[in-house]
């Protein structure tokens, strides 16, 4: 299993923060997306000015990038990074019905910054739908991925 | 828009935390699920015991369980609450082949916890991720949402 | 010393979280208000368009009622509560010249909402000052209080 | 607006976490500034020793070097940085009458601290607020602003 | 193994947050303590007035009092409590040498607060050891313990 | 008292987080122990099976492990680090009878991590409790120290 071997889990089976403290700081960066499908009504509540769509889509964007920050305190086995960037979009797609999410996020360090794209993802998408569940019960978020990834071992997409 | 209101943006646009003093302490559940989708070989990893299937799987569990108590900390306008119960399972499915996550959350209270459930599974999948991310960069999280509650005006799926 | 002793230090001298078991449940407001004094070359930035209006003022406002909920988090003898409602608003002002920051808090307890408020508003101008201050350098937080509060034994304002 | 740019907002006007990962790191330092004004009677009871000036005191400046700390949980765009000092001084002054409050931060990286020292200043004078607020319902907290900075392209003050 | 159950593992094996629900608010109180053991001149240092005894005695007394607050972010299957009062003495006594800590938590809730209890005198021995480690590289927190409880089912001590 | 001066005291005998910055950034590392006493019967049913060993221990390790990253929330005076390693071990020893825990923590930094390493033993300890405290009045959390630190100006045990 040596080039399987799961970073976060010892030889005696513990789950442990690996040691990264030998790896070099290096310019690294990940992006991420992910999907909330809902009604089409739904959409078009926010679509047509019958709902703030400002208030919704830039509740969500502060939403993800504040989670970012909070990755470390949220992943067990996730080490503490100080992020050079977080950015997240939002943008209503009638072809889904839904909305489409996109996170970057970039920083200096020994690890990557998947799991903090991931994040700012996940939270913004739970944000759209705490702010339309009053008029939707169906929704449902779907496609969280990371899409390209830069300055580590395994890159691709960029 | 009456019957479409959404509850979280007043009349001016601007976001806020709704008021919720006027409605009853209910007793109050929501169950919500999703999907990990993994290579079938890292699942085989997990299942066939090169890898410690309890570090990965409980480290998960763990993981979303805090996270429900973190919730009105990464949704903007949820309402803090005293859970009484969060319980979260994930089990290997061959078919995806992935994992499949599913979190109980009870509270007595005056609005439902279909977000805390929300946000365990998805924090829990987010921490499947970064367990196994080592060995697959091709995972993906999919087909959260909220199966069912109880407890309030518009109830399903128990 | 009776009538003016301090609710959060003890005969000893020590500071501690008082006891309010014995308090009643009552329904509680409090509203807290506060001002951030700029440039008028700033505020025209911002209400002339230049500057996206939007991302300013609705980052302070979603800013602001996290910050609510953070309340006992950051001042060492606040009790948790949990808060049926914040809602703050944040208006421009030419005449100041600057921003005018109002916050409402909500909650059945047994201690008063008057810290939220104030912590809304003043974490709400904190963010103003962090959004703008790369084009002004002479921004000050002032008038930071509580103008009304109901629910407890000193009531006033409402 | 090539020269007035806000730095947190992108060219499509969303709120984002500026890339500063280009910027140097460089020894920076902020001091910030505030004063919670009281009733002269308020002051008299802390200072004639009638309330344990040190509970008081001690419980608030701790409060504010916890909060600096906190910087980036609290504001929304704030990256988050590894403080090598903060300071917190607070002062009673009867020509107020009430308190002065001074914070220095300081930090090895690639943006300010003014935030930091912002913060620590604020949630001081609202600790003194909440320690106080049992005797005085007339307290103002005001004049919170960065007296210096160092270590970054605009420095004044020290 | 009925009457040996773990409350918060169920009969699968996995951890969950117990189902609290069903059981009674009642008032609940809790105490606990500990100690630090120092060197003999450690004790000497603050006692003597060669180090600031007010400045490591509350730093270390308000730091409990706020981890208290913090229990269920800190333990992953504890309960989110509104906790209605903390209180936390810390003597120094030269027969250990050390420090004494002792803290009582009380609550109205569904559950008890020993876990507070603990909390709060964990973290504050941990802050005293923080406070004085830079003069004495011997110390040891020992006898952290629950010595009374009241209003669940097992009670004693007080 | 020059070579007594406690770090994290100024002259002025008031608490702060002592100045850094001129400090080398160097590899450290610490080890901490300590021990939870139970009665021989709650060892017993963790031991042989009548309790799922694995949710009571890898519950508490991870909790120790996400609580070395909370270090510096928690203990006023501590400065943010950024680990590159964090593992935790628990053993159960019948000759105690209880557990013994120990951690190790890992950084590039200008301070020590022997405060991690403290914490991350103490929530660990805090967490084996909460676990077991449904079957076992009589717990203690005894003998947390440091065993070893290397890196800093007075190092040892390594």
């Amino acid at each position: 299993m040596s080039e399987n071997s799961l970073s976060h889990v010892g030889k005696d089976g513990r789950a442990h923060m690996v040691d990264v403290g030998a790896k070099a700081f290096t310019a690294r960066k990940a992006r991420a997306e992910g999907r909330l499908f809902c009604a089409g009504e739904t959409l078009a509540i926010v679509r047509d000015g019958r709902a703030p769509k400002g208030a919704v889509i830039s509740t969500a964007e502060i939403a993800g990038i504040m989670a970012a920050k909070k990755t470390a305190d949220l992943i067990p086995m996730c080490h503490p990074l100080s992020l050079s960037k977080v950015g997240l979009e939002i943008v209503m797609d009638e072809t889904l019905p839904g909305f489409r999410l996109s996170a970057e996020v970039r920083t200096s360090g020994q690890t990557g910054v998947e799991m903090e794209a991931l994040t700012a993802v996940s939270v913004a998408a739970l944000t759209l739908y705490d702010m339309l569940k009053a008029v939707d019960k169906t929704m449902r978020i779907d496609g969280i991925e990371v899409v390209a990834k830069a300055g580590g071992k395994a890159d691709y997409g960029y």
